[in-house]
């Protein structure tokens, strides 16, 4: 590009990786430097670690979000709602919905999907947990279901089954599960009618230490979630799952009209259908996050694969994502004021916290396992910590979460 | 009934009459002297002087919703969740939806319906603010189409009609018109394209002075909201409605897709097809808020018709339902100890308020005008004793207001 015309930055998607990347753009770069643009479908940034409460009803879908008119500088960034279709790098151009970006840098950062193995029946039967819209509509079915039981008189009605052990999949059972004490309480339904079951896939827990996993799982029970392992889901119904035990082979039906599936994520169709080397819609990126050989676009979050020192990846969370966000930032600012590149991307690992309801948890803090309250409190702290680094002391207290359980 | 039998009351309806009346019964009534029940559709109570605000996505619904099972003491109380069909009278029994209720003492505290005054339309096209869930879905109805504004680009859909100047409407009118500065913002729309306009009817807020109304109208317009008087609606369409001047004649369109019908309200269905007298719903009750001529049966709330000792009605408000309903209360108890009814029922008018916007109103308390800040306070003030009384400080912690606006 000529060295008069100011270049343009195109961020596609505003979630933890999109959104940090702008925040540090429009804190560091100076004014006048850069056309910087992010591109999203939605008006808002939404906290996935929050969502499983969302999806349980026990916490309002506005401390989930967060408008990015809010937060961006629009004399600094640009916001764009829009959908986006192809990236085309031969002619450095976005293609989205209803409008085609040019751009000079391109930041990838289009999220995932949900994964669903193939399994029969979950696109049709299966609710999911991966959006705010999808959240919200999980806890309006739940709560009807459970206010109409006086009509209807339908047990299954009642059972709500989650597929999946990961993250999402262990902190909605468990969030749930306490919420079912509520809406039985509300809706006059005997309690030991309602039941939560987690079904777990190929590992429980990613990423927390053995010792944690048992804690999780105690508690997780004592949440009233009945826990299977050793077996697979074979298919979703409209009124429960078929379950295939793993040693034996023998088929059986568990009934619950709510199947959750929470069976792992993938990156974004967007980057599958791109002309980047990808694997199910992620990039494994260089040592700077960029599209290997390509210099001008970098990915961050889930749509990218990010590697150690020895190769190995990293599991796709909001903490890399954060983190990439941040690195992209400064090394395009550092481009653009013409200096090299940052040195690799370092991922510093800060822990892992899984919330078990409100006031209890599992976390991996500095290699050592940390249980209960404290994990809990932690993970309140973390999430308060982002809404002060994104929106300052005003964003924590309209969004934050300080330990007023929401209860009807 | 023989005197060794212990008596049934039956209460239709946990309107502000209703639970005020079930609540008096379980703090007052000793145990064992009567079996009440008290029957809802809904397993909670609402409180209608806030839908406005739900309506206008500035309240969450657990806000403005009381689940009976939270409040009352199964033990004394029963609670029926169903849908009232038809009164018997002659065979003492009620008839619901799945149940068949036989009554020694009745309590018709049924509520209200919307009033479509006839008006072409309204069913089809307008948006109504009469329960918990028709406020919610025009709340979502509302943000949706100032999300979707970038994609659909339909200016009718930024354009807000009440039709009404009750106190309904003029609340609603006065929170959407604030609240759209805020949808404006986070959805990246021009403010001057977001319109509210407020068709008055017959009457400019009912039983407030002169001074007070133009104070309101004056606050309306600085909140945005334009008054057309002089004109009436003729007709609702799916993209607004059809005015016709009340001198001229003269026809004009005013267009908006969002069209709230807030024409005032009549009384439940089950009453006007009840065998007592009565219009429109509304039963012209005796001095104790007796069925004329019929000893067990007493009328609470919007479809009783309450006069004065002069025999002029008073108007249907949460505080004449919330007075009658401890009333009634009071006067279960006296029959059923065998003491006469007490004294006639009289209405101790405490005031109005109107409340514009979070933090601005007016009202009139004690034949006195009063405005600005002090009537908001007071309307705050007196929703949040009501929750008090009905369930401690707990309550108000959980449901009160104070002060925190909801923002995005």
């Amino acid at each position: 590009m000529s060295s008069d015309r100011v270049p343009n930055i195109v961020i596609l998607g505003g979630g933890y990786g999109g959104l940090q990347c702008a925040m540090r753009l429009q804190k560091k770069l100076p004014s006048g430097r850069a056309n910087v643009t992010l591109v999203s479908k939605h008006d808002y940034h939404y906290q996935t670690t929050l969502l499983h409460k969302v999806a349980a009803g026990t916490l309002a879908t506005r401390k989930a979000r967060i408008f990015y008119r809010k937060v961006l500088d629009t004399n600094k960034i640009s916001f764009i709602k829009d959908s986006v279709l192809a990236i085309d790098p031969e002619n450095r151009v976005v293609e989205c919905d209803r409008h085609k970006l040019s751009y000079d840098y391109l930041v990838i950062g289009l999220g995932f999907r949900s994964k669903t193995m193939n399994v029969p029946g979950v696109d049709d039967y299966a609710y999911s947990i991966i959006s705010l819209n999808t959240a919200q509509h999980l806890a309006h079915v739940i709560e009807n279901k459970f206010k109409d039981f006086a009509i209807t008189q339908n047990s299954d009605d009642l059972r709500v089954i989650v597929c999946g052990s990961g993250l999402t999949g262990i902190e909605f059972a468990a969030e749930i599960a306490s919420q079912l004490d509520d809406l039985c309480c509300v809706c006059g339904i005997d309690r030991s009618l309602a039941h939560v079951t987690c079904i777990g896939g190929s590992r429980f827990l990613p990423g927390f230490s053995d010792s944690a996993v048992r804690k999780a799982k105690k508690k997780l029970v004592k949440a009233g979630v009945e826990i299977v392992t050793g077996a697979r889901v074979t298919e979703c119904h409209r009124d429960g799952v078929t379950l295939k035990d793993k040693d034996t082979g023998a088929v059986r039906e568990l009934k619950g009209t709510t199947v959750v599936w929470c069976g792992g994520v993938q990156g974004s169709e967007v980057v599958e259908q791109s002309p980047f080397e990808n694997k199910q819609g992620r990039i494994a990126v260089d040592e700077h996050l960029r599209v290997p050989g390509v210099e001008n676009i970098f990915v961050v979050g889930d749509c990218s694969q990010v590697t150690d020192e020895n190769g190995k990846p990293y599991p796709a969370t909001a903490q890399i994502a954060n983190q990439a966000g941040a690195y992209v930032g400064d090394a395009l600012i550092a481009l653009i004021q013409g200096r090299s590149l940052p040195k690799r991307f370092k991922y510093a690992y800060k822990g892992t916290l899984c919330g078990i309801t409100h006031t209890d948890g599992v976390a991996m803090v500095m290699s050592r396992a940390v249980s209960g309250e404290l994990a809990a409190f932690i993970k309140n702290f973390v999430e308060n910590r982002w809404l002060f680094n994104i929106g300052g002391l005003r964003m924590v207290i309209r969004k934050g979460q300080f330990r007023f359980r929401t209860s009807n």
